[in-house]
């Protein structure tokens, strides 16, 4: 098919389809003249693929690029793509010397029996988010952490198996990738509902973010 | 004490405790003379807390000043005060016309029994997940939802009791907030420890993103 083509069957406009063509993000099309290309099964699938990092996981180009390097590397394996991935949607985080909080997270890790990760960009979030945690004047928060941990357990197994059950290597590959920000955003999302039900039920007041009273919702919210 | 003393205590610089005094996140100190203020410990509380929402949660301006207004109107219940967090808290998603995902959606919120809000942003960015899951080839990805269902109501009811126990109705608003996004960034990053710690195990490989290998490791995530 032609880009116009391409573009009408993933929904992403030419300039952007262009704009990742330039970036590498997507491989070349076969040139059928020196000013055409055709596209093909290929790069629709990585089209709608690059799309949903950048629109679902708000990840940057660079990130995406870091990812795609990894799902392309034949010798790479499974854990260590994971790994890759883990790093590159990473949130960066701004680093923090809170003394108190390093070692409420390497404590909480040595509760659990895991490896020590102390570069991982996993832990050092877990310690900006307890350090902040204190700064506000929230320090029970760290107390919860085994809770936490029982859930990312729960959480990481799902993950694994998931990706393990993917036919082939390339949509094992691709699983993880959609497990590592995909499955963020639906635990958030589901949290949420969650939460929402559970303090309606406490409280026993209507529902302040629906539709019928609408007071509540931002406009901008609500596309 | 002064602008300069609030600054270090705080660790924010003072042009953005200028910028959030203009944009009314802080209030205004007592003057002192006409070019000087004074400020105090509920200035540097909520300097705190708007540095928290802004670098950990990744919140807008226009975000930060809702919570605030909904932390301090005095006539808000705890309840609706949380429904205005989610709100002012949820990710903006690209809304979508995939009428199979929202009929997922429907239905996995009808199987819990919870009240369906089509409008959240909750249940949209659920629904938008679900499409992007199906567009990129892991349709597979609804099957789990239930699973996460129980892993929500576990984060929801940590949340409601941790809110709840606050002393005061300010901490407990506060804790509101604080249990929005801190505990988002906190689940996703011991999801992340968790996931590679099993991924390791199974793998029998080395972990990639360590230091001692180091190869794995984005430079800029480092820090």
């Amino acid at each position: 098919m032609r880009i116009a083509e391409l573009s009408r069957t993933a929904g992403v406009p030419v300039p952007t389809i262009k704009y990742y063509l330039r970036e590498g993000l997507l491989p070349a099309g076969e040139l059928t003249s020196p000013n055409q290309a055709r596209y093909g099964e290929v790069h629709e699938r990585r089209l709608r693929l690059v799309r949903a990092m950048v629109e679902v996981g708000g990840m940057t180009i660079a990130a995406v690029r870091d990812v795609l390097a990894a799902l392309d590397d034949p010798d790479k394996s499974l854990h260590k793509s994971m790994g890759t991935v883990e790093v590159a949607i990473a949130p960066v985080v701004p680093p923090t010397d809170d003394e108190v909080a390093q070692r409420q997270g390497e404590e909480f890790v040595a509760r659990q029996g895991w490896q020590h990760r102390p570069n991982s960009p996993a832990f050092k979030a877990l310690v900006r988010v307890l350090a902040t945690a204190r700064e506000i004047g929230h320090p029970e928060f760290a107390e919860e952490l085994d809770e936490y941990a029982r859930v990312g357990l729960t959480l990481g197994e799902l993950d694994v198996a998931y990706v393990l059950r993917m036919p082939s290597k390339d949509e094992a590959l691709e699983g993880v990738v959609v497990r590592s920000f995909l499955s963020d955003a639906a635990v958030a999302a589901v949290r949420r509902l969650a939460r929402r039900e559970l303090s309606a039920r406490h409280s026993g007041e209507e529902d302040p973010g629906s539709r019928s009273d609408g007071a509540d919702l931002e406009p901008g919210l609500e596309c």
